[in-house]
């Protein structure tokens, strides 16, 4: 168990999610030892729907990927995607070494044939809604074939879990015309218009949280960009509106006055309620937890597992492949 | 005059400028005909300060650069940017079509020598100030060498108009570790590292409202990206807490006690007040408001023409190339 706080946070909120969903089953993977103690101090007492599974060691946090993928075998890491692998768990989740579990998955999971590369996506809040936004990171520098592929996942994403026929897919650009653009997003759009999946067109990065598609498409540098900018401008509001509030005794009062509708305001743009990034194209589900994420914003990562095995993502995105018309993501079969 | 609103908004904001600063002086540029139209509805009288200069034609918001550029020779935007080249002016503000802003200002004026091409620079509020971020979209595909070029560049203009030696110069990029970020943005890190600028290093999007630097490098996809997702964030919270107010009689009442409070608040984020963007490594002055500004806004555009010209920005940016050991900067004299 990785993260920022590991056992101490992703076990209480392990328990608490058993509780409240009374058909989920959890193993918790990590070194026992610590884990039977975080259980201890929570007063737990046994329950068929949980079970322990032992790694001897934990991937760092700012190990580098390949280290931990070629010298952490028995990692917790490691072995929680095993699990996934040999059919004994149905999806894992991480708050660990992102690097890490996306090079780990990747070499152990493989990718859906069609899909050259796992991608983070995450679901955002917008005026009306929510949005997914994928690539969040996973993927630096990218081709118009691979954000064609995070479109065709994203699209089936959609599908899966919020049950939508046909999820519309934006491509993040500076400009909505066809001509705006790099050479990548301007051929990633050529791409996608003849994908099969419902392709709206080029949209800015104020279309994100107007909600003005189900998917929105983009290559990990600019997704991750686009949402640490977003963390930043949110803070930056939030602490000017404190000041303001702050600044005399009628304010301040006036700040008394208005706290349910702070509280509330607060309780819609919590960020641990987005928490729990997707990573997608895998023969498997992974979900990867913010490292800093707390027992509350960890159960939302788990609860985003269960919703990709109950919504099977990974078929989905096996037939939004197969029904493109598109060449490039039509895999040869491997014996004819 | 462009913009959406052409000399509707420009005229009243040029007299009012005109008024509150007694010693600038403004060249109207446009066709003349309209633009005393404008005077008269403002009752305005003669003042020495203020020249009107004629021209026949007006680029429209939605035409091509290069059409702009060939077929639109007298056109308001291309008269006073022949103006800046001729001395007698020693600015141009437009809120026209930017594309045509950029190719019509750099193939009348011309880049500074060691300049590739002009960049786009916002000024950007923070926690605790604001930050000078550029490119927002004028170069879309940027070498290495260019995000170098507006490191100085923005660094130059920090000295100009700020008065600081040394301003402090961050490469934008998905994590703060010099192995992050694609091949072009690890490139660059390593050119301003060597550049004679104060070269912070690497920071991430939430950076930017940190104002964890005095200027904020990166290319013009990226961010503009940023700077559009960062309004959509903006808007989004704006309205969700206009929703909370407005939920029930209570909220109302509170929203009514704290009016005072949202009024500052509102103050301080008005975007207005960040109006006017700098076209940066020119031989001249050309500062970009905004299409849709008003006449508010139109005048922080005129103020930042007038802080660059004061700043000597164009001197500044040539001295801190001549300064600068780097081999790319540098230009060979035209003659030996």
């Amino acid at each position: 168990m990785g993260g920022d706080h590991g056992p101490k946070i992703i076990v209480p909120s392990a328990i608490d999610f058993l509780h409240r969903n009374p058909t989920t089953n959890i193993i918790l993977v990590g070194i026992l030892d610590t884990i039977e103690e975080e259980l201890r101090a929570l007063n737990f007492s046994s329950n068929s729907r949980l079970k322990l599974y032992g790694a001897s060691e934990v991937v760092d946090m700012d190990e580098s990927p390949s280290h931990a993928l070629r010298s952490k075998k028995d990692s917790s890491m490691r072995v929680a995607i095993d699990l996934v692998k040999n059919g004994t768990a149905q999806a894992c989740v991480s708050a660990g070494n992102t690097g890490a579990l996306i090079a780990t998955s990747r070499f152990v999971l493989k990718t859906i044939p069609g899909i050259d590369r796992p991608a983070l996506a995450v679901v955002l809040p917008t005026i009306n809604g929510h949005t997914y936004v994928l690539d969040l990171g996973a993927n630096i520098d990218c081709s118009p074939e691979h954000l064609l592929q995070f479109g065709v996942m994203g699209s089936a994403l959609v599908s899966s879990v919020e049950n939508k026929s046909k999820p519309s897919v934006g491509l993040l650009n500076i400009g909505e015309e066809a001509i705006k653009g790099n050479e990548v997003t301007k051929r990633a759009a050529e791409l996608l218009r003849t994908s099969g999946v419902n392709f709206y067109g080029n949209i800015e990065g104020d279309d994100i949280y107007k909600g003005t598609t189900d998917v929105v498409v983009c290559d990990g540098f600019v997704g991750n960009v686009a949402l640490k900018t977003s963390e930043g401008v949110a803070q930056m509001l939030a602490k000017y509106l404190r000041q303001e509030f702050r600044r005399n005794l009628l304010t301040k009062l006036a700040g008394f006055v208005t706290l349910p509708v702070i509280k509330a305001f607060k309780r819609r743009v919590d960020h641990r309620r987005y928490n729990g990034a997707s990573l997608l194209g895998l023969c498997g589900i992974v979900v990867k937890s913010h490292g800093s994420a707390d027992s509350y914003a960890f159960g939302f990562a788990i609860k985003r597992a269960v919703e990709e095995i109950e919504g099977k993502v990974q078929n989905q995105i096996s037939e939004h492949i197969s029904e493109s018309p598109h060449p490039s993501l039509q895999t040869e079969p491997l014996s004819k």
